[in-house]
């Protein structure tokens, strides 16, 4: 008998929200039932070109979306009601307040990696702990930076077995949409002491012992990761470069290629021809990597609004169980996005 | 008898030239025949993605590029001699030294604004004038800024006859690409004086009565032009509205509906899902458009990597005769590239 | 008799206030009694090293402040008691709501261009209608935009007769100290339609014929204006250059010399060695100075954090009456703040 | 017998040679005898204004300089007979070519940072090893980003042992004045593999155990630093904390007073009333002190344009002998300059 098609709604459709909702569209086993967002500007009337279906996050906000042209189907509520499962793109901590009411609708829920990890109780990256999500109600897949921070770091360690990692990040501020009130301007914002990315790689890496720092600096676009390995045994470039090959959603650049910055990952993005100019692999330098003594370095751009979209595609298969398998759901979710293990 | 396809070659693979390039593949009355550069990074490595036939601008660069792991095909003249036309889109003042070469070899040849009007004799805007490009040797299809104002004040000035034109242009600084070595930082860079782009203008709409200032900004993507006009009758808002309604190649966008500055433009063309997220029209702020007595403002936003995309495949069509009504080719040009009259 | 020593508060201290108070403590005839303000961060504390006298803008901030180690003498009213005129360099719009309170204690009070006209109703840039304050309780000393536009156009104008004045603002988005938080990125915002500017020139220079168009680019240091003029009668360069030679707070600067934007009028400012590296001048790029039949172009850079410091001074001393002749008050202003007429 | 006054040349007036020009002229134990350069633009007019005399580095420049207004006192030759040393400021790999020029006219010579640790063979911090330098004919300033490492760790180092020092280097991409071309926008850029900053500490602190990362972030002022320690022994916070408190040149921030980024201490080196801004301590984040087991934490900010100012005149001290207590050195011109051990 054929599995059914997962009928699956977005509610936020935001920088990550829609990219979800497009890569569900691309998907043979799954239908992108409609989208909710509170929002009546230019963002969601984009989603209306496309004739998604458009739902209110917030019932007051039905009339008000209505009178600025949105043709509305219903309150998130109705949508809730049509779905299978729900992806919840919505800003920061919005989504724990929304669980009490998916978990009324009883639909299946995939979170953000703006929730703590205490949302679902199972934080997701594919490729490295696809089976801890295999049937839950609810799943959070992580943060861009965790998510990059897994695939490099988990290939390494299921390798070579890091002994310590430690990460440096360079953040993008913020948002391209968003570009025009909220960012940083000629500075250097950095935090204060680590990070909360490191423990959140924990969420997924159970065993790493790993650490970071953050700053922000004053670009919009991709964060920058540097990583400070050291490891149970002795390695070599070779080595290291090999753990990266093998391994899905990571491909190499070379700054002797001419690849010098964040500025041209961003270029040979659109130069790919995919929608939004998206990477959803982690862009490691290849020639960035550098073993001394017993600690090796290595650095990658991590492309924040993107990387995520394949985890979200693969975190529906995992809790509906369209797919036990993870290198099959991955494998899938990569032809189906263009995702590659070469750029050029 | 049906016209014979036009074959196409692509000398210089930049920001004009890659989607020059890709736009003339989808055309179905022209083919492309092979790009032409003297780079072997990673930027022409892309070409080589899309199995573009490579050929190299300069003999002794053959040779290098192959090292580089490039497949190339031959030098620029054996382009030259598989091809109609050439679409030069060598940086500035290279196209001038090409111009022999291409005489040489008897092939038409396209020009970019980077080069002198003196290049060609016709520069050229499709919906401006079309016609006197018909069927000549060499062409120049002006620069994005020049084009942009072409098709705004062109269009205005057809329909109410401008008395006086004076544009104030923010300019990006620097490409994306080139991003990494040569932007400036937290500036205004001003030009002395008044600009050259009001002249260059009147290479397109020859009787206009215009002006222009311009300044650098410390930004990589999208020019943002302000006009005054004066006219030689009254007009109101409605009027330029109407006049920008029914040209081609111009849509409105409304700082009401949150479109607040280039960034959101920028996201909305990578929302409209085109290749690279281009933005072939000219976005025109609707609401900025303000009537006092006898003079009118109004603002929009120049795509500087891709607003001339079009114009040159109909500057090809227009050379070669292959369409002699401006409205059939710039219809037939914008159905292939998506362009559209409305964004959301 | 000599006449009595002005006692001067400062209400307010931020960009703007801070830069009062410094140049309040140059003049040997007014005091500066004490500062007010709200914040207890390392703002207010970089007050308390210059041993300024602290107070508290809102009484309920007294006690918070005090937690945070800043000696506060009391609130905004003891304040009040002790001063012959307050200085309010609070944020935009909470002048006005000042304004009962600096009645009440009978104080006179210079406001900011951050508030209406109506606030006091005489708006002041002192080269240009100095008079016009002379006994007022209050002035306002107009933004730096239009303190630098009636600099400017108020030379030109007062020695040629501009028939009309059109100005192209390029604005700082930010300023530094908020750098970290709200600046805008890769992008310019444009103000829909005219801009607020030219109106406000209008309550300085009541008969110019004027109007102004304005974007925000990112960049967090200084505007830059460019201006088209057309005159009442026919003007050369020289007539342009030698208005401003002979008016004050004007400088020259060349594009020639090196000085190719924004950022190199900030290092001037920091070579000059003064407080802050201020630069109190408008400098004028002498060779974008451009006539055309009858129509003029120039640019200059306005230095939005102090080209209003010794309009503030000077606006002490028209409204006390300190002075009555605007030519020696700015005379003296000018000398304590070493305000040039040549700055290389 | 009182110690003659030590004439010293500035060969190069940039970013660092104009700022050690002004710093010499603050010392009752040296006396600036002139200032050499081949620039001719607004830059070195900016010496003539101080009234500094103005040497020619390339003797076919003296005219050059000369016709645009430059009041030339002779060729760097010329300089060269009259100084006891010359304070080498040119850019990076020139000290190297001038080294026998000042070895001809036997004058000591202090380089700098760009220069590599073979121009003199001892390299200087201040702090950290002034004796290495006394009385040697040359000497090495190191670069901004090695003296605020050597100064901090070497701090923490020689109180707490360290045993591992990993640093992750933020850099700002270009100089102010020369923010009008040569910059970065929008992008990080990193460094492949390891930085050369790491090594170059150990020209100075012979045995530290380093390793350091680096990017260049959007931004043109102020480097930012994060180090990550471990120790020979346990330490907490407050042993880090009091190993800065008692060395020179260090000052606390914190975040939780509003320090939020490289703008605040930009804007509280504009505060503080020097010239320029200047700020010649290293500002350490306090509130990023980290301590986690056997690891610490900890960020700076790196003042990139003046923090080596104190470093230079020390330097100078140190070669001709004039004071062998580094105590001493430090102390007199730390006055001179106003340097404090607390901002606010």
């Amino acid at each position: 008998m054929p599995k059914p098609i997962i009928k699956v709604g977005v509610n936020g459709y935001g920088v990550i929200g829609k990219r979800v909702a497009d890569a569900i569209t691309l998907q043979n086993d799954m239908k992108l039932i409609g989208i909710s967002d509170i929002a009546s500007d230019w963002r969601i009337k984009m989603a209306q070109r496309k004739n998604y279906n458009i739902y209110s996050s917030m019932k007051e906000k039905v009339e008000v979306m209505r009178k600025a042209g949105i043709e509305v189907q219903g309150s998130l509520e109705d949508l809730l009601e049509k779905v299978d499962v729900i992806v919840d793109c919505t800003p920061k901590k919005i989504g724990m307040k929304n669980k009490s009411i998916y978990e009324k609708f009883n639909v299946k829920a995939v979170f953000q990696g703006g929730e703590k990890h205490e949302v679902a109780g199972t934080s997701f990256v594919a490729q490295c702990n696809y089976e801890e999500a295999l049937g839950r109600q609810f799943v959070r897949v992580v943060s861009c930076n965790t998510t990059a921070l897994c695939r490099v770091l988990g290939a390494i360690d299921s390798n070579l077995g890091i002994k310590k990692a430690r990460a440096f990040i360079v953040r993008r501020a913020v948002d391209v949409w968003e570009s025009g009130r909220t960012g940083i301007m000629n500075t250097v914002v950095p935090t204060m002491g680590i990070s909360h990315h490191a423990p959140d790689v924990k969420t997924v890496l159970h065993h790493l012992d790993i650490q970071s720092v953050a700053v922000k600096a004053a670009h919009n676009l991709f964060h920058l990761h540097f990583a400070l390995l050291t490891f149970k045994n002795t390695v070599n470039c070779e080595d290291i470069i090999e753990s990266l090959e093998k391994a899905p959603r990571i491909v190499f650049v070379n700054s002797e290629d001419g690849v010098d910055g964040l500025h041209a990952i961003f270029e040979i993005g659109r130069d790919l021809g995919r929608s939004r100019g998206d990477i959803y692999e982690i862009p490691v330098w290849r020639d960035s990597i550098t073993v001394l003594k017993d600690e090796a370095y290595l650095a990658w751009s991590t492309p924040n609004e993107s990387n995520v979209i394949p985890e979200n595609i693969d975190a529906i298969r995992a809790i509906t169980e369209l797919e036990t398998d993870w290198r099959k759901s991955v494998e899938k979710t990569d032809k189906t996005l263009g995702v590659v293990k070469k750029f050029y």
